[in-house]
């Protein structure tokens, strides 16, 4: 894709799309509201915005791991964002000034397009792989890769690390 | 893997590993004094025990996309699990009674063996593509798949999800 670049952007000399060192499979997908063009900015504008009506739907292989989850339980969710392109070291997003390093930056557009995101499931269908959860801020369609307890003090800390004080 | 099974496991019927829907590049490597024995149980422990010397060493292609993270900022890790099996839809822990399923453990044997931990950074090489950070609970070796900023209120909030009181 180094054919498309904004002035100031530097592609990876080794294109990432095209380095396989691992394989993933994709265990559903991610259902939502949100297109493109009308996604929240982050969690906390979904939140804001009604959440988004998100879904994940497992596919059939992937449902028996959801037993031991239940209702109102925080999880993460990983998602792999399908539509970014993989191949820049320094990107110049539309709403800053000059290029900055991928991996100082929260875009989709990084080596590997892994998206993280912590809500409550809402409802739970075990048996058919369905999870409702409170918020997203992805848009219709991501395959999902994990489904993880969000336990703070673990992955990470309630404390020290947070730069926004706890409501 | 699944000749060797513990009673109440359950394999995958697909075996994840053997479903390669899309391609991961390793962009560097952690570098811990933990081993698979005295690996610390999260970050909280691994902080009560010191840190663990936690380093990450970049492949030259990507420490470019290092530029504009900082000392002292905190960030997320993305880790592949390299040595897990991926192929248990239920496990049964040594430290729990009876199987659970994969998706309500934080267990790294899971269909994408990606974790998840937030560190600050306490000394940065932009130019060598090093980071050293207070902390990590992984043990010396796996891959790095992301670097990415932590911005509690985006990703997750500081708020409600919380299970514990923030400190």
């Amino acid at each position: 894709m180094s054919d498309n670049i904004r002035p100031g952007e530097i592609a990876f000399h080794d294109d990432p799309a095209l380095t396989a060192s691992a394989t993933l499979c994709f265990i559903g997908r991610l259902q939502s509201d949100w297109s493109k063009g009308t996604c929240p900015r982050n969690l906390t504008e979904a939140r804001a915005r009604g959440g988004g009506g998100a879904r994940i739907v497992l596919d059939p292989n992937y449902a028996l791991a959801l037993t031991g989850l239940a209702e109102n339980q925080a999880i993460w969710i990983l998602l792999w964002m399908d539509r970014a392109r993989r191949d820049l070291a320094l990107q110049s997003p539309g709403h800053r000034n000059g290029p900055r390093g991928t991996f100082s930056l929260r875009s989709p557009v990084r080596p590997n397009p892994i998206a993280i995101e912590a809500v409550r499931i809402t409802e739970l269908d075990i048996e058919h792989g369905i999870i409702e959860s409170d918020a997203t801020d992805g848009y219709d369609g991501p395959p999902v890769l994990d489904i993880t307890p969000y336990l703070p003090g673990l992955q990470h800390s309630t404390g020290p690390l947070c730069e926004r004080p706890a409501r």
